[in-house]
């Protein structure tokens, strides 16, 4: 090709076909890859991912899995049926999060009606920031998320769909800082006093990474202890807001946790919000894994106080199988400080003279400018099975997790590392040869979990994380939530330690 | 349902059916389901949505709209056959971006490649942080990376997907700040002095959002003059570092741009990365638009010097037509900066005690905790049409964008703005009224872009869109880039806008 700028003259060389045959995007063509793709996708991903016969994962070393699919980009484009080959791959090698084995994260199982969502989404491929360019989701994503603020007890309020429970956190520390000092958006922390943001100790490490972000400092992260199930001592939140102020720092947030990451645990809200209100603290419950409990009329008391919070941060794709990325930050706030605080008035998306009612431009609220629909897989599968079925769900994780542990009680070597209050259920398996040796100077260091881990994902029958926590060693976290899932994946789980661990 | 928390004795309860026909999610059910929605979607989004014979959109009132789409949450979930229709009733009023006559942002058309990466990227699920979650697509982040770094010249360097070109921008600054103080990520803002960010009058919104989501400032955001075209001049940012040095400002930063969002202007990179250099700047180049440029041989010459840049973002889901969100940051660094500004030792994510090499967990990179996969839908295009392939759409791209210059350079009442440089065509439209009334005081007043613009998307024939700019009243911005786009597409435009304001 000449390495010159074509002169006008040269539009001639654009002749060809014109639709609908295209050569460079040729639909019929397209969609008979498409459909095919489809196909394969159904068989690997949703009948054999599913499949307790089959594997939880492939388990590859990263050199031969690199080398397995081919991943080098090249010049020259290749055949569909070389393409669909390599669809099969990279399902076949991927860990199958839908698989009834799978306790590794906080997601996990499939929903259908959320599938079909997620497909329309990306079919449609819109982006959500005008009215003009997304009116259905616009008026979708309002009312989701206005349903979700119902669920907290807020008939009114605001809100944004996120790109993770992370960014959600962030934006609340945004708002809550904005709130306090609303110069800090135009002239910066330059000349402001140190700030403090209070958490727990077992909160999410996004807080620390918000503050480094937002320029206020993870040693400006103030942990606050917890009581042995990991819920936030509010005595201690007041006691140390109260020492962090006589030293001249400025608090301005208390980021809570409805469900920690590791242990599952609710911190106090209402006791929280006594403490936020008395020294006038912005309230932030991080309920990316806890919120959807609100669905339960039975488990909804572990929020007991949500409704006082200024902020939550809620992710659907977790306990609800939404699919990621679903994450609400909903704000009891009504006086538009979510806009106030982020709009920057680009001219060529959010004009004023527009012919419609500006404040259905939401991509103001937003810190994104390209922003993907996610709203509408959960819009659909609410729709499909109701806040009813969405209870039955949570209800059902709630009983399977019970059955879990009183099974895991019966049983020899196994040991809650504390009584579980949510989902996540902590324990250490000790094997045979190390049962009865607790006082055992070397003890500690033989527990099993990270050999176990390996022998089980070279198996490929299972898969839950292990972790330390503190002065605790290494222990499994099991995370159970998904409505695929019985019983008898529970017993599974149970047996495959032993049978994984019994000779350690 | 009682509002008691149940006893162990409860776990009876769960009775019911196994699997594979569990009672909450039914396998066989849901795919049949699923099979039914992906003909909808296929008819309505991939055919109607992509012939010239149909609506690009249909419009409807908000009011209208959310009644026609019955948006509320209730107890009650639906039976299939509603919610199929509901499937129709979202595709039927969403716009049509992949339209052969949707210009209105800087993505359009759809790759159906890219769209099979994209249904199974939501099948598996996949969360993207650790090797032992996601070894596929760990591997193919890298490798994606590692070939869009090669096309800018860099044969080592980091790199991560962000949602979107702002996040992406934001990383940059977050990474240059932490360069030249890596104590703020630890100490934050405050007992520092004052930080400069530089970038163009026309430079995206984000950095500003950046600015004041950092903790930065939007006021310490220099605006550096551009020329009629639109690009950075060099001399004007050397003079204003200089200035903000003077009074005590640390500049940290120079954000150019490749392919401005009005006007598709690039900065003279080459040039601006002598200043940097001078100053010791970090020099981030926002190629979210115009970073695919460089497939093209041809046209590659408008971002010479990038390899000079400490960052780049890069938006395949604009250009090369990914889909969103589908958004990389590219770093030169090769010290693990990106790494070590970002790690928050996560343990119940990143242990250290696994069996496989730890720097293939990347979450550790990342500011999200949970983050899609978005080099799939990259990966699998790239493969099936080549870098040749890619190359040649940008150049049908420019071919296009030149054919549509040369029509409307033929027609009475179309002005050019100033002569593009790239994709986007910024133009007014006079109508016969209007014409040879240049020197009335009313004449800016009546120019007509919204209420065409108004016309156009009641008519639903088209979508471009329209904005001021500085001292120049409203004007359209076309951007030409879907392959799916014809010369005959073009002409379309120019009549379709006389059609819509001859009589104004």
């Amino acid at each position: 090709m000449a390495d010159v700028v074509p002169s006008i003259g040269l539009v001639e060389d654009l002749a060809g076909p014109q639709h609908p045959e295209d050569s460079l995007v040729n639909h019929s063509e397209g969609q008979f890859f498409l459909n095919e793709a489809f196909k394969i996708i159904v068989d690997e991903v949703l009948n054999k991912g599913t499949d307790v016969q089959q594997k939880v994962c492939d388990w590859k070393e990263p050199e031969e899995l690199a080398q397995l699919l081919d991943l080098e980009l090249r010049a020259a484009g290749e055949p569909h049926h070389r393409l669909l080959e390599r669809v099969r791959d990279v399902a076949k090698y991927s860990i199958k999060t839908s698989h009834p084995r799978f306790f590794n994260q906080q997601f996990a199982g499939v929903d259908y009606h959320s599938l079909a969502g997620r497909f329309l989404s990306e079919a449609l491929n819109t982006n959500l920031y005008t009215y003009e360019a997304a009116p259905v989701f616009v008026l979708m994503e309002n009312e989701v998320l206005r349903s979700l603020r119902l669920l907290i007890g807020w008939t009114e309020g605001d809100g944004i769909f996120c790109p993770g429970g992370s960014t959600s956190n962030m934006y609340a520390m945004n708002l809550a800082r904005f709130q306090l000092f609303p110069e800090v958006k135009s002239q910066g922390l330059c000349g402001l006093p140190r700030l403090a943001i209070f958490t727990s100790s077992q909160s999410h490490y996004s807080v620390k990474k918000g503050a480094g972000f937002l320029g206020i400092g993870t040693d400006n992260v103030i942990l606050v202890k917890v009581d042995d199930g990991g819920c936030m001592i509010p005595e201690d939140l007041d006691e140390k807001i109260a020492l962090v102020k006589s030293q001249g720092t400025v608090p301005f947030i208390v980021s809570c946790t409805a469900g920690t990451t590791v242990q599952g645990a609710f911190d106090p809200l209402d006791r929280i919000a006594d403490v936020c209100e008395k020294h006038k603290l912005w309230m932030h419950v991080d309920g990316a894994w806890g919120a959807s409990v609100l669905f339960s009329k039975q488990h909804r008391h572990l929020l007991k106080g949500i409704e006082r919070a200024n902020s939550v941060a809620w992710n659907p794709h977790k306990l609800l199988l939404a699919g990621l990325q679903c994450s609400a930050l909903l704000l009891r706030d009504c006086t538009g400080l979510l806009k106030r605080c982020h709009v920057a008035n680009a001219t060529y998306l959010f004009q004023q003279d527009k012919f419609y009612d500006l404040d259905l431009d939401i991509g103001n609220k937003s810190l994104q400018c390209s922003r993907k629909v996610d709203c509408l897989k959960l819009w659909l599968m609410w729709k499909a099975v109701g806040s009813s079925g969405l209870e039955e769900r949570v209800n059902k994780a709630c009983l399977l997790c019970r059955y879990f542990v009183q099974e895991l009680k019966k049983r020899k070597g196994f040991y809650l590392l504390h009584e579980p209050e949510f989902l996540n259920i902590c324990f250490w398996f000790i094997p045979p040869s190390l049962r009865g040796k607790e006082g055992n100077p070397d003890y500690q260091e033989k527990l099993v979990a990270p050999a176990i881990k390996e022998r089980m994902m070279k198996k490929g029958s299972m898969m839950v994380g292990y972790q330390p926590l503190e002065n605790k060693v290494n222990f499994f976290r099991m995370v159970v939530l998904s409505p695929l899932v019985s019983q008898e994946d529970m017993d599974f789980c149970l047996d495959e330690i032993e049978r994984l661990g019994n000779d350690m």
